[in-house]
C-alpha cells in the first residue's frame, strides 16, 4: 500500500449552521461533498448571501475531481454556482437535487457549461481513487442520500442530513441494509449529522403531521391556506392526498412553490390526483370550503407569496374572515419577529392562525434525534468518528453520544471546526493543520458582488451611531483654512434638535486647526487624525455616542 | 349614577411583545397599570432601550393618580424611571417588585423623590374613584399579582402575567378563591395574558424542573454551572435546596444575580440553607464536585457574567474539562445565535452543555397555556373580555378561546391594539378612537438620549449600503465649481477595488453641474437634488446598491 494520506477538510458547516461543504483528499485527488450557502446573520448588514471561502479548492484547482451533492437544500447546494464559476468540475447528485441546482445555475447563466450527472440511490460512481455509493436516506426533502466513499485507506460514510423515518410518506424506506453491510465489512470513518443531538428519543415520522392536518381540514369551514417549504415534497403530497379525500381543490402559489412542484411531478416524486389542481386565478371564484392554497414564504420574507397574501397584496388570493392559515414549517432562528408580524396581518383580516409546537404537530423536523443518531453509530460502527452539521456544542455532544462504541472498535472521535484538517494514514488519525476558510459575503446574489469585511465593519459602525463628516476647505495658495469648517451628519442625532451641538462641533474643529503648528498643517494625514480625535472626544462626552468620524480636507 | 365613562387605554404591549402599559380612566381620574420597556429589535439600530410613548399621560398629567405594578419583570417595570421623570406619581407594588424598581430609580437618581408604596397580596388600595385589590398569582417571578379594580362602572380584573401552578415551590398558591368571588359577584371586564395561547393543555409546574436538575446533579462529577434569570427566585430556591441535599456549595455570580438574591433573601422570599454559600473568590479553591455556580446572563449578552465565563474571562470561575453548564432559561427570540456562540465557547473548554427542550425540562414557562386560560375565563366570567400581552394573532386566538362563554354572560370580546381605546358606559362597550402611542427609542439608557425615527431610518439605510458624499466647492464670487468634485464614501464598496468607480462617479457629478443652467446653479437645493438623482442612477446601475447619497456644496 502507498504512503499517501487521506485528508478530511471541512470548508463550511462545522461549528456554524449553513453552508455545508467538505473536501476529501487522497494524495493528489480531491472530491467535494456539498457546496451550501447560508443566509446572513442580522449583523452582516446589507449582505444577502454567504458562501464558504473556496480558497483551498482554488489553490488545488488541478486536483479537484468532482462535486458530490447529498440533497437539494440551500445549505447544501446554494453555493454551487459560486464554486462552479471558479472551477467547472463535474457535479453528481440525484435527479431532484440536480433539477434544483439547474434552476440556480440558470439564474447565473452557468447552466450551459455545467456537467451535471444524475446518480440514482443504490448506484455507484468512480472518481479518481474514490468509489462513491449513493445510499437512500429519509429527510425533509425527497431524494436525499448518504454517501459511502470507498478510498484506498478504507470506507468513509457521510450521512448527509437524515432522520430515520420508519414510515416515510412515499414508502421509500431508509436504506438501513446497505449501511449495515458497510458496517459489517468495516468503516474507517463516519461523518454524521448533529443538528438534533440535544433531542432525546426519536424524531416523529413525517406522517405525524397527517392527523393534525386532518383535524384542521375537518374543522375549517372556509379556505385553508398552508405556508410550507416548497422543497418539502412529502408535506405537499400529504396536503394533496388529504385535499383529494376531503373534496377540496389545491392551488400552489409562489414562484418557488410552482417550480418545485413541477420538478417533483415531472420526476414522478409528487403524485397529483386527477382534477385536483386549481389555477391561482380561479381561487377567488371557487367555493371557499372547496379550496386549499399552498403558499411559499414560511419565514416572513418580505417579497414572498405568503407575506403578500398576509397584507392583502397578492393578485390571486385575498384572505377573508373565517379562513384558516397554517404555518407548516420550522421557524428558522432569527425570523421569529418577521413571522409574528406576518401572522398578525393574517389575524387582522379575521383568518385563524394555526402554528407553533402543538401536539400532534403541524411540522416535524427532518433531522435525527438521539436514538436515531445512536442507531446510525451502531449500524456503521466506525473506527473514527467526526460529527458534522452543527454548532460546536452540538458536535461535542454528538461525540460524547458515541462513547459507548469504544467497546466496539471506535478508536477516537474528533470534534473538528471548519478549516481544521483530519489526517488519516496507516498509523491512525489525527488533527493536522488548518486551511484557509471563512465566509464570502455577497450583496445582491450576483457572483461579482462580494462584500469585504471592512465594508461590513463600516456598515456596522454606521448602523450604531451614524456618521459625522467635518469638511475643511484649505486655500491651496496660502495653506490656510477658509471660514468655519462645515459638518455633515446622518444617523447620529436629530440635527434639528441639536443645532447647537453641531455649531459647537464646528468650533472644536476650528480650534484644532488653529492650535496646530504650521508644520502639522502641511500634513493632511496628521490634521485629519487630530481633528478626528478631538471631535470624537467632544461628541463622546456630549452624547455618549461614537459616530464614524471622517474628516475631509478640500484644497480649493 | 353619573354619565361618566370608563376608558381602557392600552399604551403598550397589545399587538407587540414587551413594554406593557395600560391607562384606565374614569371621568377625570387615571391610573396606570405597569410601565414596561422592551429590548429593541435588531432593526432598531444602535438603540438600547425602547419605552412606550407616554404622550397620552403627559397630556392628561393632572389626572394621573397612580402607577400600579403587577410584578417586577423588565417588560412591566423597565419604563418606570422614564414615566416618573415625566410625572412623579405614587407607585404601588409588592415589596419585591418595588425593590427591583428602587434599583432602577437609583441608577437614574430618581429614588429620593419617588413615592413608593408597598402593598401585600390580599390588600386593597383606594385611588380616586378606584378601589384596587392585589390578588396573588403564580408566575416565573415571585410576588406577582393580578389586580381587581373596582370602578363606579363595575369591576375590572387585570391578570398581569400568570400561570396557574398547582404546586408552586414556595407553596404560595394562586389565589383562585378571591378571583372566584369576584366572578360570582360579577365582573365587568377581564384583561388576560395571551402569551401562551397557542399551547394546548397546562404549562408544567415550576417543580417539573426539579427532577431534571436532580438527574444533572446526580450525573455531574465536577462543577455545575447554571445560567438562570436572576429574577427567577423559585428556580434559585430549587437549586439551593438541591445543592444542600447533594452536599454542594453555591456561588452566585453576576451583578444582577447578587442583587436579586440579596433582595429576595432580605424579604424572606429566598431561603438560604446554613453554610451553603460559597464566595466567588473561593470557587476555584473548592473541590469541583462540591461546587454549584449560579450565573446571570442567559441570553448571551456580551458583558454578562455567563458570557465572560464562557470565554474564560471571569475573575472567579474558569471552566474545566468535565464541568457541566446548564442553560435554565427561556431563549428570547432573536438571541438564539448569541446563546449558541456562548455555548460553543463552553464546549470548546471541554464542559458539557445541557440546554434545550428536553423532557423533563430544565426550564418551564411562566405563562398560562390554553386550559389555564379557560379556567381564568370560567372563574371570572366577565361581561366583556380584552386579551392583553401578546401579538395580534395571539390575542385573536385568545378572544376565540373565550367564545364558549357567550352562553354564560359574555357579551363581547375586543381585540385591541396599543393606542385603541375601549369605552364602557351604561349602554355597553365599544372601541372608540385612538390616542397617540408609539415607541421611544433610547440610546444609552440615559433618559435624555431619545433617538428619533428619522435617525434610525438613516442608520438602517447606512447599514445596508453605506454612504456616498459628493463634495462640490463653489467659488462664492464667480458661482462656478472649483476643480473636479470630491467623493467620500464608507460602507459602500471597497474603495481600493473600485477606484475606477469613484473616478467615474466624480465625472458624473461634474457633468451634472456642467449641464445645468446658470439659473439652476444659483439654487443649491436644486443642484443637490439633481446631483443626488444622477449619482443614484449611475451607482445603482453599476453596483445594484443604493447608498445614502448626500451632496455637500461648499462656498469658498
Amino acid at each position: 500500500m502507498s504512503d499517501k494520506k487521506l485528508h478530511i477538510v471541512p470548508l463550511g458547516g462545522l461549528g456554524e449552521f449553513g453552508m455545508n461543504c467538505m473536501a476529501i483528499r487522497y494524495g493528489d485527488d480531491i472530491i467535494v461533498v456539498d457546496a451550501g450557502m447560508m443566509f446572513p446573520d442580522a449583523e452582516l448588514l446589507g449582505v444577502d448571501i454567504v458562501t464558504p471561502d473556496f480558497s483551498y479548492l482554488e489553490e488545488n484547482k488541478e486536483l479537484v475531481r468532482a462535486l458530490v451533492l447529498t440533497h437539494g437544500h440551500e445549505d447544501h447546494i446554494g453555493g454551487v454556482p459560486f464554486l462552479l464559476s471558479l472551477m467547472n468540475i463535474p457535479v453528481y447528485g440525484t435527479a431532484f437535487t440536480l433539477a434544483l441546482v439547474e434552476r440556480r445555475l440558470e439564474e447565473h447563466e452557468l447552466l450551459d457549461d455545467a456537467r451535471l450527472n444524475r446518480v440514482s440511490p443504490g448506484k455507484r460512481i468512480e472518481v479518481g481513487p474514490f468509489s462513491i455509493e449513493f445510499i437512500h436516506v429519509t429527510h425533509s426533502i425527497v431524494s436525499a442520500v448518504a454517501l459511502a466513499i470507498t478510498t484506498p485507506m478504507g470506507v468513509i460514510i457521510h450521512t448527509g442530513d437524515f432522520k430515520i423515518d420508519p414510515t416515510p410518506t412515499d414508502n421509500q424506506l431508509f436504506d438501513l441494509h446497505t449501511l449495515a453491510e458497510y458496517g459489517k465489512r468495516g468503516v474507517l470513518l463516519l461523518l454524521s449529522d448533529s443538528t438534533n443531538v440535544d433531542r432525546p428519543g426519536y424524531t416523529p415520522s413525517e406522517r405525524a403531521v397527517y392527523p393534525r392536518l386532518e383535524e384542521i381540514f375537518n374543522r375549517a369551514e372556509r379556505r385553508i391556506v398552508i405556508a410550507a417549504f416548497s422543497s418539502s415534497i412529502h408535506r405537499l403530497q400529504q396536503i394533496l392526498d388529504l385535499s383529494a379525500e376531503m373534496g377540496r381543490k389545491v392551488a400552489f402559489l409562489g414562484r418557488s412553490m410552482l417550480s418545485a412542484t413541477e420538478i417533483a411531478h415531472n420526476l414522478g416524486l409528487l403524485q397529483i390526483p386527477d382534477n385536483i389542481l386549481l389555477r391561482p386565478q380561479d381561487i377567488m371564484g371557487a367555493a371557499p370550503h372547496k379550496v386549499v392554497c399552498v403558499v411559499s414564504g414560511t419565514q416572513g420574507e418580505p417579497m414572498s407569496a405568503m407575506s403578500r397574501v398576509a397584507v392583502d397584496n397578492h393578485k390571486s388570493l385575498s384572505l377573508e374572515r373565517g379562513d384558516t392559515v397554517v404555518h407548516s414549517a420550522r421557524i428558522i432562528p432569527g425570523n421569529e419577529k418577521a413571522i409574528g408580524r406576518m401572522m398578525n396581518h393574517v389575524a387582522r383580516r379575521g383568518a385563524e392562525v394555526v402554528a407553533g409546537g402543538m401536539n400532534p404537530p403541524v411540522h416535524v423536523s427532518g433531522h435525527a434525534s438521539q436514538e436515531e443518531l445512536k442507531l446510525m453509530l451502531n449500524l456503521v460502527r466506525p473506527r473514527f468518528f467526526v460529527p458534522i452539521h452543527g454548532e460546536y456544542w452540538q458536535m461535542s455532544k454528538h461525540a460524547a453520544l458515541a462513547s459507548h462504541l469504544y467497546s466496539y472498535g471506535l478508536e477516537e472521535s474528533f470534534v473538528l471546526e471548519t478549516g481544521q484538517v483530519l489526517e488519516v494514514d496507516q498509523a491512525g488519525a489525527r488533527k493536522n493543520g488548518k486551511v484557509t476558510v471563512g465566509r464570502v459575503c455577497i450583496d445582491s446574489g450576483s457572483i461579482d458582488e462580494v462584500v469585504e469585511d471592512m465594508v461590513i465593519r463600516d456598515r456596522r459602525h454606521l448602523s450604531e451611531d451614524g456618521f459625522v463628516i467635518p469638511i475643511i476647505a484649505i486655500d491651496k495658495h496660502t495653506g490656510r483654512s477658509e471660514g468655519l469648517p462645515e459638518i455633515v451628519s446622518r444617523g447620529f442625532v436629530s440635527t434639528e434638535d441639536r443645532a447647537d451641538l453641531m455649531t459647537a462641533a464646528r468650533q472644536v474643529v476650528a480650534r484644532t486647526i488653529e492650535s496646530s503648528s504650521s508644520e502639522e498643517r502641511t500634513d493632511w494625514g496628521v490634521m485629519q487624525e487630530k481633528i478626528r480625535a478631538d471631535l470624537k472626544r467632544y461628541l463622546g462626552k456630549q452624547t455618549q455616542r461614537r459616530p464614524l468620524i471622517m474628516p475631509v480636507i478640500l484644497e480649493v
